[in-house]
């Protein structure tokens, strides 16, 4: 039986009883470039979603570029966090996932720990379609974890994209997962990153590389002495850890629960949902509308032409849009 | 005469002859809410752009928050490119500008060695309109500005705002004024923007003030190491000037000078260009289609309703989407 022909009711009812596979399935409708794919997937939203302040959950970014170990990072706070009877869900952005599908898999070899337990749950992202949505697929992707009983949902992230400030726009928590040592300047970090982060973790600190991690440690705070106080009324922090020695990471989670305590203690928490929602219920609707126009076949073909001109200089953006908006009524 | 019956031919040919006049009403029609005007100034941006590589003029952003002397400092550097032959526009994105018409006013007594001189015109933008395009209007003024022959274009931004990603995405080069003393955390910068820079200057720097100046420009240029080196191949810089004391201005040109002189001889301001215009294509397109879906007084109504529902935690994000874009029907 096709999956798009089941019950709402019953798809709905084995996500919230904890069947996997089911909520893998509901995680491909939504990403899916069909529209029958979405509208069913919405649906299963809109009947899961039923007005529940999900404040009982923890949503937690861990950026990082290729290398930083974020996958065996989040493999041992995971395993950590499971002692204590936590549900976790991993939902892995890979803007390469495209090219290499072996990334994928690797992330979840990567997390041998966690991958086999039965109450995590790795999900990597799928690629792109034409006009974004990565963001917009990962929070869905949040809300049926949620309803699926994750409480605390892991968005990785490689922090070289624009992604990243849509997943800001998502997560109660932003930690940036660095090195030292290769010499931070090289490693490409997206600029703007650094400052929306509210712990800086420099992973890594282990055997040779434990002095230049630590006098990371100390320029990354240093630096963010710079940098305003957040809205949160928290401020930033570095701190050292070895995922591979399991050093520092019981610390870490201490200072993300302290975190935790102080927004919800000042309500910070809860008004950054809201605000939260009210900006997704925007992005909803101006990529729905958006997506409609670029599905005319004319309008995408066109679109295509104008921008070759405009890389060859052979027009400019006015008359470009002109000729695109006019394309979908001819 | 109504400008609206006027000859799009004639009114390009007044703006391009240098009209001022001419020009403030052009960009008046830019920032209109009404979609008649709006209609004129793009055919007016069309006559106007016809297909010319504008590599010949510069924008730069100056942004910093309100008291970090961005007029004064404005006023001085202008004064001395008109030495220099140069016709110069100020274009100030001032978000409080709808509640506070003082500081428009404001904006023009403060840039008293400019705003007398015929080379110069300063423009403050109008307020935003219901959903966004403040950024829009301002890049179209930009081109317009460039038709009339103004070469140096300053886009003076106060900082606080969602504006500067777009501000970023219009700009040749990006100068971030601060002020020392006030113990930079208070300053209330909005987090990313330092990433942004190029250039970082301590305005300021005289009397008793000089020494927590030239020590908050060392911590600057410390925190700027931990950043990765620009696409543009630029390391940004910090550098202290006075305005009331003409100190430091003829350098911090000289420094500006010299981006240019790298970026165009590694072509990464040509390519930057090409890039931002395909930015903005995109941007244009976007926010016409979802102006016209908000022209609907059924969808503004509903919006508003689910908005305050959401804020109440009476309703879950994909139903009130759902909502909205049911009412379009209705």
């Amino acid at each position: 039986m096709s999956f798009l022909s089941k019950n709402i009711e019953q798809v709905c009812t084995e996500i919230v009883n904890g069947n996997r596979k089911t909520l893998a399935k509901a995680i491909t409708l939504i990403e899916s470039n069909k529209s029958e794919d979405r509208i069913f997937a919405h649906k299963i939203l809109n009947k899961l979603n039923t007005n529940k302040n999900k404040s009982d959950s923890v949503r937690i970014a861990i950026t990082g570029i290729p290398g930083a170990g974020k996958s065996t990072f989040i493999d041992i706070l995971g395993n950590y966090l499971l002692n204590d009877k936590h549900k976790i869900a991993v939902l892995a952005i890979d803007p390469s996932s495209r090219i290499s599908k072996g990334s994928i898999l690797g992330d979840k070899t990567r997390m041998s720990k966690l991958s086999n337990d039965p109450n995590v749950f790795i999900r990597p992202t799928a690629a792109s379609n034409f006009h974004g949505g990565i963001a917009k697929n990962t929070r869905e992707s949040i809300f049926l974890c949620e309803a699926a009983g994750y409480n605390i949902i892991f968005i990785e992230t490689v922090g070289v994209g624009q992604n990243e400030i849509s997943v800001f726009e998502m997560v109660d928590f932003f930690l940036l997962l660095k090195i030292a040592g290769s010499g931070d300047e090289l490693q490409g970090i997206k600029r703007g990153i650094i400052e929306m982060s509210d712990l800086i973790v420099i992973n890594k600190t282990d055997g040779d590389n434990t002095n230049n991690s630590i006098i990371a440690k100390n320029e990354f705070q240093l630096a963010l002495k710079l940098f305003s106080k957040k809205e949160s009324g928290w401020m930033p922090e570095v701190m050292n850890c070895s995922s591979i020695e399991n050093k520092g990471i019981i610390e870490i989670w201490d200072k993300i629960t302290s975190y935790f305590k102080l927004t919800k203690g000042n309500n910070y928490f809860y008004k950054n949902r809201v605000k939260q929602n009210k900006y997704w219920l925007k992005e909803i609707i101006n990529q729905s509308i958006i997506n409609n126009f670029y599905q005319n076949e004319k309008v995408r073909r066109e679109y295509k032409n104008q921008v070759k001109k405009i890389e060859e200089n052979n027009v400019d953006v006015f008359e470009a849009y002109k000729n695109i908006i006019l394309s979908q009524k001819s």
